[in-house]
């Protein structure tokens, strides 16, 4: 008998297969490893292909816009919103609208075209989640923005259109309605329980053991209890924070080691399949909240099992957390 | 400069690029004819190889589950919830489960295997949507279930694993998140207004023409104002009702009308897309409802724009529905 799971944030249910005993892992790849060429705009010495750069960790004495970078950080070319002009929200009869203001930028992890994540060195690999912080810090003084989204579209399936690793920011001038969602929800639970309801799911967690894939000293990576997909995975702080950028210089290592830790764990179990991580934040210009708690999602998008709630609106997983957890943990 | 657009019923904010002049009809196909084979268990002459019809319309004198029929209803062979059983609600720490209990059902569209809803004679595409309204009618009856969906994943692309046309009911014990989200909505809008939003959103559209794809005497098709996704297709009741079974037999023709016209623009348009629709319904239990209104939702999957929603949890549409809907409205 399947089983339906309500995810104690939002409130969406989902559908588990419980049923299965084995975890089929005859999922279809769609990652091809590109070989670097020439017209690559994120491999190093391609850097005049790129608008400058805005921020970059590079060896003493290089230039700007020059090679002799690990992490970069650019302008998108391609930017879903313009960053000049005045946020102006307008009525259209029952409809309204806001002029599309906001950055996008293009946080490039590597100066090597093909290393992922997990084969990065550890001070490079710390330095992308510091360029995810300076850049916040940085675009937060901007008071037309209100929500800052960093994310990572990983393989083509997943809707990147450069093979080269990198992540994304952008700079919203609203709040999004997920993100809405959850701090209403987390919210709900907080005037019940006067307590946080992620601090409550670390807690059961770690207790329980089943659904953990890792942990460390200030983090926790386990798959959620109400999965919409097979292997989809949450790493949260231990500790409770609700702006993603307040974090502690001692946990970039810390929050690095298991973001490697996880995806090196996908990359074996899955053989590299495409996947999407996102960073869920307070909004920018809300105090520190005692409800909503900081965390990344990561989604790997299994192609042979994914389409279902596209149509439906509703999530089927077939393969239960308990399974990928176990799987993760013990068998890659 | 792009536009950030709010959907007036649930308040999500998407992002419309306006720049572009030209509807770019460069998409990738994902959808091949395939030829009927002697092992497709929904062709006429194969219904032995379906669980035993639920529902059929047939030719006066043919025998249940033998040939003579041109709409068939099923019982999915590999259903994702099962019919058996009581709905036991339980808590798990934190959490909620609920046993799996639901009907999921086949609704075979044709006895043909090539043929699509634009190219299937009107009275015979009518008994498709008496099919909806019959089951509806009939699955209402047993109380565990609180809300039916019927939709159409057509396309691998899109989720469809049969190419062979058939759309799908899942009857659920309780009511999506999706569906309450809008039903928060459209009922602070009439709280606020006294009058239904999807009604206003009507009234406006027909008004203003920009958005509208074409309409008879009893339902609009309109690219919505917020669209997520290019080419994404509203079909309206013009009159208001909460409940899609409460659909006028009158109006069978016409929606079976307006369907087939968006359908064969869309086909043409877009090269036989794979595309998702989704009925939007009150939940079953519920009275007649002044600030819900029914309506269809009809998604193309065009691959080559689709992704980086899945990353970001936010829409970023490269065609202004204005666009789209002037192409459908005049182009084809």
């Amino acid at each position: 008998m399947p089983e339906l799971r309500k995810d104690p944030v939002i409130g969406r249910w989902v559908i588990i297969s419980t049923e299965r005993s084995n975890v089929s892992l005859d999922f279809r790849k769609d990652i091809e490893v590109e070989a670097a060429t020439k017209s690559c705009a994120f491999c190093e010495g391609n850097e005049h292909m790129t608008p400058p750069e805005i921020l970059a960790y590079r060896k003493y004495g290089t230039q700007k816009d020059k090679p002799g970078w690990w992490v970069r950080v650019v302008p998108n070319k391609y930017p879903v919103l313009g960053i000049e002009g005045q946020t102006k929200r307008t009525g259209e009869s029952l409809y309204d609208k806001m002029s599309g203001i906001g950055a996008h930028e293009v946080i490039i992890e590597t100066a090597e075209h093909n290393r992922e994540l997990p084969d990065i060195e550890d001070k490079k690999a710390e330095d992308i989640i510091c360029a995810y912080k300076d850049r916040i810090a940085d675009l937060r003084r901007d008071f037309r923005f209100e929500y800052i989204l960093i994310f990572k579209n990983h393989g083509k399936a997943a809707g990147a259109s450069v093979a080269h690793p990198h992540s994304q920011l952008i700079a919203l001038p609203m709040v999004p309605v997920r993100v809405k969602q959850e701090q209403i929800g987390s919210k709900q639970y907080f005037d019940f329980k006067e307590r946080c309801v992620f601090c409550d799911i670390i807690s059961y967690e770690l207790a329980n053991e089943s659904r953990v894939i890792t942990e460390n000293d200030s983090f926790a990576a386990v798959c959620p209890y109400a999965s919409r997909f097979p292997f989809e995975t949450w790493i949260l702080p231990k500790k409770h924070f609700s702006h993603f950028s307040d974090i502690d210089k001692h946990d970039v290592p810390r929050l690095t080691q298991i973001m490697k830790t996880v995806l090196g764990k996908i990359n074996k179990a899955l053989e590299n399949p495409p996947y999407n991580y996102l960073i869920h934040t307070n909004p920018l210009k809300e105090p520190n909240s005692a409800f909503y708690h900081w965390h990344i999602e990561l989604m790997p998008k299994l192609t042979r099992v994914a389409g279902f709630e596209w149509g439906t609106g509703f999530y089927i997983n077939p393969v239960p957390p308990e399974e990928a957890a176990r799987f993760l943990r013990e068998e890659v």
